[in-house]
């Protein structure tokens, strides 16, 4: 992998350049933090020429550990005009893999706008194909006709009506290849930059297979195995497989931080339909299997990815996370399995990230643009945002966007991008995580969850400092190339990581220096955001949420913003993953 | 004018203060800056509780000086993010003035939303009213039915529909007490900021005389008598009140500045119908009288402000000024006058800046909403932001907001607020204040257009150093509460604004220290807007602007962004006004 392919999406040159050795250290979050410091400018339009989307492998993407099949997707974010990256599973990253193709970056704006064309690769290169029948064509349809005209085999990742229409909340799809799995790397309005960029599909055709190289293949290979091993010994693993992340629903309401009512609430009765245990069972009385998940990228062991089967058999959703099913159901006050799974397909379909568009209807609900609990309307909206009517434009554009358009001031967002379904007074740490992180409000950065086994949640104490470790590992993950689920291994076993570093790279590493790895992966996005000017000095936790107490534990958040900052002075934690 | 009035409108509390003699200093829009620096959270939301709506009178309001009774509204802008000071004349000011009342702040917002309520300021203090009959009434029928509950003689500042909404184009409308007049302090959303605080019309009843205070009357006598003076031999002053600011239509169309179909051209063949003397011509054929001009304050000589009446005798709209002309018009691909001014008296109305509100038609007619030309769209449009449709809350959010919900990124505006009627590329040091300013793109700011005379505007020299001088001036106008029109007599007398201190406060300023103190407001705007994260670093002159070259000079925006921040460095012109 160290093949790097540069398409100039106006003139449609392609020039393939091989990784320098510097740049083979780069990978995945941290490569996209690297160009955009050093070849976007900060100021530049997100939809304009001067941005790049940018494709990047995580640094162990050719090799066989589960969940390596990730891969980042990154660019400067149309939503919160900072540093975004946002990774997705699929089948799109291990092609590329065999291609032997570390990156891809789209550079300029084609003169017309409104292009739909699909850039093509495989060993020959890199070409972009005008393929006008494609036009704000659904995701699904799209990955059809795209199999169909390229072969099944094919690894895929395109963009919905959404992301031609450059729509703020547009996310870029990634499906697998058997129709099933709808991933997505949905945040930050990627789809839109991808839309700008006139393409409305990348298209990779594994033709030739580039072996991996490893320094120490064995060693990797035995890695591998015990990493799998810890996975399985995992007591959490087998209920991912049987729930998906439903696994957390039930602790999630019982805590308090389950957004209901465009955030006005932190539990909701209804949820209870779609617990872990309550859809395993609809699973099982549909299907005739309680065993929901599947892998959402080839080989993975956890395969925490669920399918909700309709009544008759037919699929509704796959899959459906517990972010997506708490923004489209307690937020918007649906109870109703079903429909919640409707509305995230439907999401998928006009491509727009399910956390965005179910905040953005909770405050159109909220405004009285529709009924809290209609369904069928919040259908009808996700629609409209497909055929870009006036009210889709404004909801397509994101939460932000549709208080702005209501004179609706009750907007769970931070730096532009809505909050996924920790609300940050139930929650404190994930409040920490939204105010400073260079993403903005997004959980997958550092969740703090797992710290209310052990810290209270509605306190402030150890929030900043558990967000800061927290972070760095997110940052760290990210750039591996691996899944969040894979963390329990590395923490158990930290060790793993140095030998893994030594095995695949030959690189010395300790396990302080991989932790230094992290911290300077997030110094170089702060760098890019301040000097975008979207600082987290400027970038404020809504002010409804130090005012609003949140039921049912009435909190509010509280952390002043010197609390916050101060996370710049958390010394890196060096004995932990 | 030592009376300060702080308005709680959650909780109706009035506190009456006496100004300190240090804040007796302060007036206008250093005032503004003052308040906000002082007391406003510079990353507050501009529409939450921790924002205020400040309303100041000039150093000098308490004269007879021609034009004084302009009157400055600010507060932190909902468009920009940044400090705002916008002015405005009618009879609003002059009557505070009577009462003595130095100053306004609207402190909080009502606990529930919606709130239709009058603020009545009479010499007991202020009150606040229930007047559910106002929601939603336009501008001229709220001041009519104010007019029937207070009396005639009243002073009136008021929202429209679009304030109400809370729509980011919606100015304060201060109408003169005859119903003919319906100035504007339409930038930066204020009316919005208005509309948060749950206050539709702030009526003053001045029913009692506070004599003014001067430290040498009659010699402030005699300052007022050199400027009226001065004004009248200008020979400037005919052509303002024969045609207002059309007066300049001729010139900007020939220089190629004049904004067409949304700034895809710098002169349009249908500006020849509203050129001053056209204007002029027509208002004659129509009212017996081509002497369009009537004062905007009490008092004024220059009387500037048009009237244009229909064919049938009725009022038009009055005034129709340059940019507003410009922006409905040519920018629209409107050529007939009376089209454009309905089209300004429809935002009048519905309470938006016809700036900011003719950009944004502009960008949907770029984007295809209706054709360009098309008046009857573009009325029909104005109506929608006034009933608040869909399409109405995405223009009346102004035309950054537009472009992001229609993904057109040809989107001329700075600071997140549209340029008024002076095209970058064909007037590049109007491209320098946009830049620069702490108003985002504000013509009022420090208008460069009087520099064509004597400085190519189509070449970089000496743009960066006659802003710094311009945007000096226009800080200090708008502090002394004068209108820009007054300049020539201070240009061609400075000391006169010597005496004008000493005479009306006993300050003994030099000329020198007059013009520090501009510039030290500007450092007060620019340390609120640093603090805010909307420093001048971060907001561009528009990508398309440097990229597409403007018919008919085919010149692009090209100072680089080293050369705009220079600006800071050029040394106080202390020589000249």
């Amino acid at each position: 992998m160290k093949t790097i392919i540069r398409v100039n999406v106006r003139t449609g040159a392609a020039r393939i350049e091989e990784a320098s050795k510097d740049l083979q250290r780069i990978a995945g979050r941290h490569f996209i933090a690297h160009i955009l410091n050093n070849e976007v400018e900060p100021t530049c339009e997100p939809l304009g020429r001067h941005n790049k989307l940018i494709i990047s492998q995580g640094l162990f993407a050719d090799t066989n550990i589960s969940t390596t099949g990730k891969i980042s997707l990154g660019g400067k974010s149309p939503l919160t005009n900072g540093v975004k990256e946002s990774n997705t599973g699929g089948y799109f990253g291990k092609r590329l893999t065999r291609l032997g193709i570390k990156a891809v970056i789209l550079e300029d704006i084609p003169d017309s706008c409104a292009r739909t064309r699909v850039l093509y690769l495989d060993s020959n290169g890199a070409q972009i194909i005008d393929t006008p029948d494609l036009q704000y064509k659904y995701v699904s349809e799209t990955c059809k006709l795209l199999q169909e005209k390229f072969g099944k085999n094919i690894g895929i990742l395109c963009i919905g009506p959404a992301g031609e229409r450059l729509m703020l909340s547009a996310g870029i799809a990634c499906p697998d290849n058997a129709g099933v799995q709808m991933r997505y790397a949905a945040r930050g309005g990627l789809g839109a930059v991808m839309g700008s960029k006139g393409i409305k599909a990348i298209v990779v055709n594994a033709d030739k297979l580039v072996p991996p190289e490893f320094i120490d293949p064995d060693e990797v290979n035995n890695i591998r195995k015990e990493i799998a091993e810890l996975i399985i010994a995992d007591p959490k693993s087998n209920n991912r497989k049987l729930y998906g992340t439903l696994d957390i629903v039930a602790m999630a309401n019982q805590v308090g931080l389950m957004p209901t009512k465009n955030f006005s609430s932190g539990s909701f009765e209804g949820a209870n339909n779609f617990t872990g245990p309550a859809f395993s069972e609809l699973v099982a009385k549909r299907s005739g299997s309680g065993r929901s998940g599947t892998p959402c990228v080839p080989g993975c062991t956890i395969q925490c990815s669920n399918v909700l089967p309709a009544a008759n058999g037919d699929q509704v959703v796959a899959s459906l996370q517990y972010e997506s099913a708490v923004l489209l159901g307690p937020n918007l006050c649906i109870e109703d399995v079903d429909t919640i799974g409707e509305l995230n397909n439907l999401c998928n379909e006009v491509g727009v990230d399910t956390i965005e568009c179910g905040a953005a209807i909770g405050v159109a609900m909220d405004s009285g643009v529709a009924e809290f609990g209609d369904g069928q309307a919040a259908k009808d909206m996700i629609i409209q945002i497909g055929e870009g009517t006036y009210l889709g434009r404004i909801l397509g554009n994101g939460v932000k966007f549709t208080g702005l358009a209501f004179g609706n001031r009750r907007v769970p967002a931070v730096k532009g991008q809505a909050m996924p379904a920790y609300d940050p007074r139930g929650l404190k740490g994930n409040g920490v995580l939204y105010a400073t992180s260079t993403m903005g409000a997004d959980h997958t950065a550092g969740n703090a969850f797992e710290t209310i086994k052990y810290n209270d949640p509605l306190g402030k104490q150890n929030q900043v400092a558990n967000s800061r470790h927290l972070q760095i590992r997110g940052a760290l993950l990210d750039t591996m190339g691996v899944c969040i689920f894979l963390r329990p291994s590395f923490v158990k076993d930290p060790n793993l990581l140095v030998r893994l570093f030594k095995a695949k790279f030959g690189w010395e590493l300790t396990f302080k220096e991989i932790r230094e790895l992290g911290a300077h992966i997030l110094d170089l996005e702060r760098a890019f955001n301040e000097n975008a000017g979207v600082s987290e000095h400027y970038q404020r936790i809504p002010e409804f949420m130090r005012e609003e107490p949140l039921p049912p534990n009435n909190a509010v958040f509280d952390l002043t913003q010197e609390e916050l900052e101060a996370i710049w002075d958390v010394p890196i934690r060096t004995d932990s993953f």
